[in-house]
């Protein structure tokens, strides 16, 4: 894209757009990149350097916290269209808590710089509000995946990660590893293994080498 | 407190207070009411009612999350001179999650009604970001207390539990059940009872009837 393309590109995405100056709008286009996120990258760390905001146009991004003995719990997905502010919790004084952001499939995205976002968002108030509401909105995706790992069971659990994995993609057949699917989950692999062996008996699944194939969707949903 | 006394205090604890019209100002004052809260009461359920924005003069209000069969647990607690803004989770739209609000030592506090912060909130953007911001600043406690029950052992999260406790009172004495300990955080009183009792063997508590008294603090350190 041309600066005139990406300042178009942002108008349409950025709701506070409207709200800032000719010089604050010619600043953000100034510190906007195109970017590809290729898969299974880990794009930001927090510990590490602060990335950005990110606008993703398509692909998938994995928010999650990772524990020191490599335990990892998903807390929330983008898609395209969606932003996210984690990746530039440096900017965010509110933000003191550390948060991983991979990309799950090959992604196109806009980074807008996290030093120049900051002095936005000091100088700005609504950009300010526009960015902390839109954390707060996924923090109640966070809150949703906490209480799935701290409350729920596994069968629930796994029942309604599967579920939502077909209604994705459209497909019964789900093409992740035991290992994967643990990963997504917070949990460990033999747990998923135990509990896919059992829905399998139960006719819910059948299993082969690295697929998963839904045959009893209603039986499924009943463990939800 | 008088209306005058009323409208001085909310000038000194609301940042936004310099950004209010005057007309605005003595709606927030029309709105606002005193009240008490007494011991283990429940003051706020986001199913049930919104009470709106909680000025925490003096006391303790814990928020927490509770699963179907009764487990809970605490996201963060809050004391003298914090603000709640969870218990007005109905005013902000971002919200979407339920919590629970409990106080759990008297508590002296002043109320800003739901119904007139949200039209506020509408009105003016710096309502708007300090609301959010704030939220967005105990979502970083709340990070923390998840990540100590999905990724710690059960030695290192009572450890830092106790050691906070005696930090707050100053005393070496702690005065509650196990099954209270459990419910803050986050675990079964089977589990509290058990590393308990490990810990008197080792020498880091003495333990008597609803009394745990640390008299190790050194050791107890180590553990964290």
């Amino acid at each position: 894209m041309n600066k005139t393309e990406l300042k178009q590109f942002l108008s349409e995405r950025l709701s506070f757009w409207q709200n800032l100056t000719e010089q604050q709008k010619n600043m953000l286009v100034d510190n906007a990149t195109e970017r590809t996120f290729t898969q299974y990258s880990l794009i930001h760390n927090s510990l590490d350097k602060c990335l950005g905001i990110i606008l993703l146009k398509s692909g998938q991004l994995r928010i999650y916290i990772s524990s020191e003995d490599g335990r990892e719990v998903t807390l929330y997905r983008l898609y395209g269209g969606d932003i996210c502010t984690l990746s530039a919790s440096c900017v965010m004084d509110a933000v003191s808590f550390e948060v991983l952001v991979s990309a799950e499939e090959i992604c196109q995205a806009v980074v807008l710089s996290a030093l120049a976002y900051r002095q936005l968002m000091q100088e700005n108030v609504y950009v300010k509000a526009y960015t902390y509401e839109l954390t707060v909105q996924h923090f109640a995706d966070v809150m949703w995946s906490v209480e799935q790992v701290l409350f729920m069971g596994a069968d629930k659990r796994l029942a309604i990660f599967l579920n939502d994995e077909i209604a994705k993609t459209g497909s019964n057949v789900i093409q992740l590893s035991h290992e994967q699917i643990a990963k997504y989950m917070g949990t460990a692999r033999e747990v998923v293994s135990r509990m896919l062996k059992y829905f399998a008996t139960e006719g819910i699944v059948t299993l082969s080498r690295r697929e998963i194939t839904v045959v009893d969707k209603k039986k499924l949903r009943s463990l939800m």
